[in-house]
């Protein structure tokens, strides 16, 4: 994966982090998971943007190798997986929480939009602690 | 550009920032601008990646479009120009502290880091307003 050779290319923490989780296809994955709690592959491929099968697996490999995101057996279906966001993972919250606020800044709002920018406003650590015990924050659009 | 027909698939507030400004590149050259303090495009052609030419004329093209930064001539080279970051690329600093505080979370510090991560979480004001100054942070490394 082109981001993977890039990587190393350079020192820098900014580089790091964008190398690691900032490729489009991933951090919308990150999203999904963060925002609307999704969590099987299934959930994943549903996104608004429609993204790919194929991008989608190559996502997640990445995502899993970095540590971002961990996967384990359903235990409702042995066929399939559950995806879970680590630590490294969850700490990325605070990045998805400021480009939501910058977003919103310039960006038209609308009802939806506005409710979630007051809860980031005025309830940062209930979104945070909902993110980290995978409840949705959202409801899918 | 991928990115711009791909931005309005979506109605989602992540995915607009990530499309706005969200590519590698682009968000390198905004490091750059916001770190550095560089604002001239043989400044940011030497960064440490060795972004290609027409790829950085390419991202100053795309960020100037979406209004996140703005070019003027040069004053003490009326054929060059002097690149700055409008209200709405400065209000992307927030976004940028958050990824080095996760980087700095996620791979091994030195000096350098260390002192660029305090100063996040001790005079985080005083860093946005040099970012707001146009006042590098760091010297290029």
């Amino acid at each position: 994966m082109k981001n993977e050779t890039k990587k190393h290319d350079s020192n820098c923490l900014v580089a790091y982090g964008i190398d690691t989780f900032g490729d489009r296809w991933s951090f919308l994955v990150l999203r999904d998971m963060m925002l609307y709690g999704k969590c099987r592959y299934g959930e994943f491929l549903c996104c608004e943007e429609q993204i790919a099968t194929n991008v989608l697996a190559q996502r997640l490999k990445h995502l899993e190798r970095e540590g971002i995101i961990s996967k384990a057996r359903d235990p409702e279906n042995r066929r399939s997986y559950i995806y879970s966001l680590t630590d490294k993972g969850l700490d990325l919250a605070p990045v998805l929480l400021e480009i939501i606020r910058w977003s919103s800044r310039h960006l038209e709002m609308n009802a939806r939009r506005r409710r979630l920018l007051k809860r980031i406003e005025t309830d940062r650590d209930g979104i945070l602690a909902d993110i980290r015990d995978g409840r949705a924050i959202l409801t899918a659009p």
